[in-house]
């Protein structure tokens, strides 16, 4: 296997394992074990991958995170929707 | 900011995401709200991405993910923990 051939299969797994994070939280509404904190961060870190994948025109990075931005906006919409229930 | 500059940040932020998320599990150790699914494959495609990383020998991407995989591994144990108790 090439290392390009393993780096799209690293991009895929860790991308798409967001994918029944969100569904979960979507269909139980339920983020009590989740961190609100990391959320917040793993954001605005994919949100810096993107922006990095647009500045130097890699197709992968724009590809694998802004599907992965939107499953963390879910998450953390939910997340912060229940938090502010609670205050 | 150079593009690189902002790869490095956004490979921090993504793997320091991390790091509240296993300190709240190891610390209540709810994970009602954690996908399993999530984190198996997450864990999958970061040692994906920490054996392209070794192949390609970019530091980088070795040392984000080797943190990143002990933090996901952690989580991922007491989510495994917690899961057969139900069982």
């Amino acid at each position: 296997m090439t290392s390009e051939t393993l780096g799209h299969i690293a991009a895929f797994l860790t991308t798409f394992s967001f994918v029944p994070q969100a569904y979960i939280t979507l269909k139980t509404q339920n983020t009590a074990g989740i961190s609100l904190t990391m959320y917040i961060i793993f954001f605005l870190g994919v949100l810096s991958w993107l922006i990095y994948g647009i500045q130097i025109e890699n197709s992968p990075i724009i590809f694998a995170n802004s599907i992965t931005i939107v499953l963390a906006a879910l998450i953390l919409f939910v997340k912060i929707k229940n938090t502010l229930k609670k205050t």
